[in-house]
């Protein structure tokens, strides 16, 4: 089967094209009666929309979407939620170079090899592009999880060698979006941004960190032993295009520790069960615990770069290749709200499955 | 929809309990025709197999695998494969201390919240003995991969802060198996195997990385946009116990690089399409490229520790608790198996599903 | 999990009511590289929209169908394949008097009942204007189909008491699109239209059955033991509007029959295995082999009557009720297309799911 | 992917073969904190199994059930539950006649082109002793379903020519264990059995029909479009072993009505919605509207009969070919609890599904 649908019972079907005629999607799986707010679609839409700031691509797109059922009166009805983003702003003409090309640490080749064919303007369906749908479906789905007491945040932690190294827990959550960066430390936010520039002048790119935290889960959230709820996580953050890494709670940096540190002793605190530290991430055995869900997202650089590079075309020729076209010198700023939506998912579905373990 | 599934196309539906009957599967989805080298099976059993050496639990079990369904003189016949390894070694009373309490970072609390009922011997459906059935249908997987001409290799690259800095491509695999810790560098494995004899006299646990790498895979395995070959392999990984991470390729190291280190050049070789490096790990755009696909996967330390430690019960009291029973002070040198065959159904399934592309 | 999707490797998730922005869907897994016949889908859709004949309702819709993704230069990808049909025609105004108010038969107090909430528009997704995607769907499968030599045909067998008793190995099907009420039996099919007319004028409505043969199945398409190829198809053909019943082969027929009468003989002619009769309607243990299959459907009448019948609303309260709008009278002469469409989709995807048997 | 899996949240997992070790099964999803009655489901399975009558198979089987995961303390956990019930009474030499012949109208020519290999014993994972997992899964969900207030019965309507032509609804449920043919009406039930014997004296076999209703059902269970609760009803009948067709409500018959007949009107009785026929037969728009769920399952003669038939070898060769071994003339009696298992796993499963509409 093909794997274009995420989540089991709040599910996303996901299609469309880059240089095509827009980005769709399909929800199923959508609790009925829930009013929809179309302008916070669009708040968070913009988030993740081209040429929003100096730092990003500066192809323009309003990207609107359009919905097309599964809306009765401004509420969802309980049936699949059809919704598409049309695109307006292609130049195709800028990709007729890589038609028989394939650029380095692009899909342009795999692409090509499974399918036997592909839609090379603009990377097709490979594109970034594609994950406007998944910013709809995480719009709706943070609204569902807003009523639940659910709120989920991401900020860009790291620009290359620019790192907050702050634990999570303490982060000044309401910084996030008072710099084009996303990033909520203010001075290292300036560094980020200036660090972006340069690289950008210079024809690169770099590669980042998207940190994120899930306030107030209930305990319960997870399916082990294959569907835990990190696994899913791990999974739906993996999927983002250029994510090369995930960790949970503590993550690579927990393998160097010993027991007697990591353990998360338990505590009552205010007739409520807590736990002293946090290095579990919110998850233990696969299932929330009722603490703050914590995970990291490693972002490479992005691949298309206004540098010269060594390639093959599609007869096997040597060739030289360079980057054309608008291109974003950094994913992370832009991929905030991305990971938030691939999160508001994965947590709004564990949160209905949840509903089945008892009659 | 529970979360006992792990695959699409082959299939396993793990189920059991560390202290009751035993562990089992359930394969449904595996080609016919092959003929199963069962010694094989055994042999990876044992390489997870609690009582293996001097650093592991001394938990005495055969794991002994009993074929209920699906193979016919020898052969698989395309019908679902049941298998079952009776637990004989338990030791339930070692956990009568646990029946009402909570250890900290296991999932005593969690399952008991989202269920309100567990099997609290031995951890139940949440102890690492689980893996079992992951491990049977992996060496299935393998031998079927094998034929292909697929290798998957694992090792432990680091405990604790001991570690393999070499980058994996030019590991001797041949040399994982000669010591217990599994590390292929004889003189870090030496470190590793004292550093865990000490942290276990103390009572305490320490954590490591796995590092895993699968040769010569073809070109097009995974399935974009969310069934990418790194996010199904990284909620695999995800989804054994103690896992807090995943890297696929450059990893969190690539976000400090920029595009033109990270960028993987395409060559012809030997009328081959080769990268220069591999910083991709061997996927892009979610599909395999014909490289080494590579990656590691963070193991907390083991939670159970001999020392005492602050925890809670079911009533919300305040108690102290200390481990009990026989547990490994590190996980990783028995975890190597465990991601071999996660990396095994996972590449088998992908292998499979890739069929349907073209008619 | 929501039920709007259908396959499992060649799949279809549907969205769109009656009276909103339209009708659409996601075809996931369809295979790479076809060239599609945009022609052809459009005469499908002819086949099965509203208004085509003086037999049915005569709301007029174009059903044009926007492609949105999938296919480049005229080629599918294996990318999702996003279509949407856009209303034009809707006169929400008829529906004004069913607010409020449950009509007999159809779905109103069911919805309204699970959800809470419904789009009463001409019954929203209820509606059977919904299968305007399968037909889309179904006719990209035929097309698939029809390259491996499979003909998918169906026609109406039954109008009321009407019926086509003859064997439907036999039947003429060239004749099924000679007449508006698609019965290949010349005298009969002006017997049902001259009844679906007389049943019009009364404002009643009537039932009917359409019989549908799938000529030159490979063996070996079916999963057992739940998937087999009857229950999938059963299952496909209870998924449409009004549907009643099911029968593969010899149907409830054979039950009347002994077992040294129906069962079909094995014989070789022209170095092909057949069989001397087909009262298996070409399954076998779930699994095709290789003979036609034949399967009849029951589609109950239309629920919506032009005469006072006795109903409730959403106080409680009795009330009586007339249809309004413009209505079919009898539904399987527009059925046919539909019938032929889930039967397409469910072939082609077992077609691609036994791909997965061997290595 | 292979089919042996049937539902989606609570989901069974099946495997085995006639003559293998056993028969056995996954359930995944049920429910936590259900106390289980393991004598009624022992009950239950020798209401199935062989040898229980005069009218059935003479193989002696115990049938009896080891639960291997997933119950503690005699109550359900929410993990997996395992189960195995093994063989005791092959006769496998019965077979050895079978190991290159195809029987006519078995599955025995179908596997081996399907998979290239088949266990040909007892007809291997073709047989309907299959079904027993089934039976087992089927159990523990009435049981379940029992404490909601739905109660599932299914009697034997048909023996051949032999037809209870009586309204589902009026027939007297108590009656249908009273014999060993499970009809209710007693004279017919003699009869029935007088012409099983006849049928079986003379090494024929004879179809039949089983009809089943599900009463107290709540209003809201279905998934449509696709997953209709008559859809999966229909897929979960025709996935039974010699099912050749079902019918919801008034299935067939109805086709040959007027809407003005077949409505089934609305009206309030007691202060609860009811419906003053019932021909839709509890389903209205693919969802339960409470009142009665009522169907019928036709299952053709059983294709083994002590008769000489004209058949092939694997080599293509003309053979004759009679039945050996211990058979049953006819299915139905048996099939009642069948029949019921599946009825009672879809409807739990709808059931569960149905919790997700709403936050």
């Amino acid at each position: 089967m093909a794997g274009n649908s995420f989540g089991n019972t709040f599910k996303l079907t996901s299609f469309g094209e880059s240089h095509g005629a827009g980005i769709g999607g399909v929800i199923d799986g959508c609790p009925a009666g829930i009013l929809i707010d179309f302008d916070f679609i669009q708040q968070e839409l913009n988030r993740r929309k081209p040429g929003q700031s100096k730092i990003t691509t500066q192809r323009k797109e309003k990207d609107e979407v359009e919905f097309l059922s599964g809306i009765f009166e401004g509420k969802t009805t309980g049936t699949p939620i059809g919704f598409f983003i049309r695109n307006t702003n292609q130049k195709s003409k800028d990709y007729a170079h890589i038609k028989e090309t394939f650029r380095p640490s692009h899909a342009d080749y795999t692409y090509q090899q499974k399918y036997g064919i592909r839609d090379y303007r603009g990377g097709g369906r490979a594109s970034a592009r594609e994950t406007a749908s998944r910013v709809v479906a995480g719009a709706i789905a943070k609204q569902i999880l807003s009523q639940i007491g659910i709120e989920i945040t991401a900020f860009v932690s790291a620009v290359g060698m620019i790192r907050l190294e702050k634990n999570i827990e303490v982060v000044d959550l309401t910084k996030v979006e008072a710099n084009i960066v996303r990033c909520p430390d203010e001075n290292l936010a300036n560094q980020m941004i200036a660090h972006i520039e340069k690289v950008r002048k210079e024809g690169d790119t770099i590669g980042g960190v998207v940190s994120c935290i899930i306030r107030n889960p209930p305990v319960g959230l997870g399916e082990p032993v294959f569907d835990r709820l990190e696994a899913e996580l791990a999974k739906g953050m993996l999927s983002i295009n250029a994510v090369k890494g995930f960790e949970i709670g503590s993550g690579f940096e927990g393998t160097k520790q010993r027991g007697s540190v990591h353990n998360d002793a338990f505590v009552i605190e205010n007739n409520e069960v807590k736990t002293l530290s946090n290095n579990s991430g919110g998850v233990q055995g696969g299932i929330s615990n009722g603490e703050n869900i914590t995970f990291k997202v490693a972002f490479k650089p992005v691949a298309t770069i206004m540098q010269q590079q060594q390639s093959i075309n599609e007869k096997g020729e040597a060739v030289q290749i360079e980057g054309k076209g608008r291109h974003d010198p950094c994913v992370v700023p832009r991929a905030v709200v991305i990971v938030e939506a691939m999160a508001a998912i994965t947590i709004l579905d564990f949160y209905l499955r949840n509903k089945a373990i008892k009659i």
